[in-house]
């Protein structure tokens, strides 16, 4: 089990959860960590959100989640959120405004903020290294949990990075979908930890879809403890090889979301090539990743490049019909923006029969490619998210 | 059975359609019919679309359409659909530059254009007033034929207006998905049609969504024969009386579509009121309508608002979760943001077991409004959009 000195995890039940999970996580940190965060888009914010993202850009002691309730469109949600963060710090004598909070759950349901009150001392008390319960108390309908670790050198001394996520890329009844949680002891300085963060996540969880819904209390949050023996990171030493460690935590957890989706049976990668601009390509392969269609019919296991050319179509990017060329699964589909001549759709059919497939996408207009991940849309998907919530 | 002066259908079985049904459609007009189109923003299009929207805004005299192949994205594909037009005209003993032409089916596959050809004279000899024949012939996977007509008085004058469309909200396996057609006698100036057309799809066919994918061959065109006896419709004379009835046939065959999605069981509407622009209303509701979420929710009569307020809000348009209140079925469930006062979940959810479902969300931000038609996502929906092409 990796380590990450100067941080500290536990997770309990406090009694959200009807089936009694664990349903309340923390991790304390010693010293004051640098920190970093991204967060959803969606113009309805929960409390936690809005809270954390005043908040992550300085120093952060401690991260409390509530797993269970999203705390959001309920009477003083605001309220209650500021409650739990007030409480810890006072438990754990730190600032309040060094409390990061998240929360993930059913929207429009008031939250039982005592039971988090109450459960805080023992949710204290149980802090140690194993960070295992953690990751499990900030499920909720995961079929497993998320943790993936890595040790690299950089700039001369050995780091490691360990990320826990939580998700779901397709959300349960009406939970909300995506947590995500890194921590480093790696030296680093602040705005290297800012850009790495962002480019780790525009490459991963940005480049993820299973339902196209993203939900009111998403948030990517990273730490640093300092106390690894590296030089420190900075934009200009060490940048490169830090981000590329990071950039594997984030795309593995990525591709765990998204195979952890409801129903799913499928991963697929789309590799869009060669397109004008990295925004062309990458709404292209959002446009083709969430088509109904196409993900039904990767289901189906039907090689139906149809409805890849025409999802490409109505992507809203300026394209050449005449210059795409489709590969499935290594093999030619589409040359010129018709069947590629000796297309074997048998055999092919009989290549989507695997759990990870491959879709490349070359437009021949430019330089800019980007890979996004998404899942298979299935029986199990309508039937899990259609079934009256209990 | 309504009769359009100065029109005749026919639809007969050239031999693209292995289950042997109708699958080629002529309409044809005595004198050059006044014309006016609306088409697919695909930027993959089918020839068809290209063809006819070069040739729209010019008198036209006939019409013929394919069903059974989409005939895009295969080799020769413009070829084959000039031959069509080019045949039918040398047989009309008309200009080929007067014919428009619809092609509706499977993407990619070689359309066997001299089964077209060969059908021709047979077409053209079967020509009469009934246009049951043409709406049965250009169908592919409806469920039922689509056809709309009203009599109005406008401009002292007896109008008449038939519409005839094809689809499929959801798109069958690889199929392309909406055609319409729109027939009138009523005297209009040119300038007139086009407004009244792009008018009347802005708030039925451009306000629908099933799946949210759109197709490479989607086209409404509408064709005025003027030999009703009415004074000249202009933008300044009958043209609201003309707009209004136009309407409802657009309104009415959209619902038909919609109805007729791919395993759909409700039809649902979706108000969207007093948002800061038009813009931001149909953005709105188009994001709702799209939501598989929204969609699995209302399948599974599952009052589950969190699932509409996170897509309002993912939607792009900047809200006030504050202001926002939403009534299914014409009760009270969001206000200002969070649930209503007295909220009756398990009443709602028996309001929801029936087949039409009316949704308003109120934004209380401005003073545009906007209706907009989806349905719901069913098992069967993937059921036949997974099966594999047979």
């Amino acid at each position: 089990m990796i380590k990450i000195k100067g941080v500290k995890f536990s997770g309990i039940y406090c009694g959200i959860k009807k089936n009694k999970k664990k349903d309340l996580a923390l991790a304390y940190f010693e010293k004051p960590a640098l920190a970093s965060g991204v967060f959803t888009k969606n113009r309805v914010k929960a409390p936690s959100v809005i809270i954390t993202k005043k908040r992550i850009n300085n120093p952060i002691q401690a991260l409390i989640v509530v797993s269970g309730n999203a705390c959001v469109c309920a009477k003083g949600d605001y309220e209650d959120s500021r409650a739990i963060t007030k409480t810890l710090a006072r438990h754990l004598s730190v600032e309040e405004k060094s409390v990061a909070h998240s929360t993930t759950g059913v929207i429009g349901v008031k939250l039982p903020v005592e039971k988090v009150i109450d459960g805080i001392p023992q949710l204290i008390k149980e802090l140690k290294d194993n960070y295992e319960d953690f990751a499990e108390a900030i499920t909720t309908t995961d079929a497993y949990k998320k943790v993936e670790k890595i040790t690299e050198t950089v700039n001369g001394g050995e780091i490691n990075i360990l990320g826990i996520a939580k998700g779901a890329g397709m959300i349960a009844p009406d939970l909300a979908t995506m947590l995500v949680y890194i921590f480093t002891d790696a030296k680093i300085e602040k705005k290297a930890l800012d850009r790495a963060l962002k480019e780790a996540v525009d490459c991963s969880f940005n480049s993820i879809s299973v339902d196209g819904d993203t939900s009111t209390n998403d948030m990517v949050l990273i730490f640093s403890t300092g106390v690894a023996n590296n030089k420190e990171i900075t934009i200009r030493s060490g940048y490169k090889d830090f981000l590329e460690a990071l950039k594997k935590i984030c795309i593995s957890l990525a591709k765990m979301i998204v195979r952890d989706g409801e129903g799913a049976t499928k991963v697929i990668e789309i590799n869009v090539k060669n397109a004008k601009s990295a925004k062309d390509a990458k709404k292209i392969a959002k446009t083709v990743a969430n088509s109904p269609l196409v993900k039904t019919a990767f289901f189906g296991e039907d090689p139906n490049w149809g409805r890849i050319i025409a999802a490409i179509g109505r992507s809203g990017v300026s394209i050449k019909k005449e210059k795409i060329d489709i590969d499935i699964q290594g093999k030619p589909v589409v040359r010129n923006g018709i069947e590629a001549n000796g297309f074997d759709e048998r055999g092919l059919k009989e290549a989507l029969a695997v759990e990870e497939i491959q879709v490349e996408i070359n437009l021949h207009a430019g330089k800019a490619s980007t890979k996004f991940y998404t899942s298979d849309l299935t029986l199990d998907y309508v039937k899990i998210n259609s079934s009256y919530r209990t």
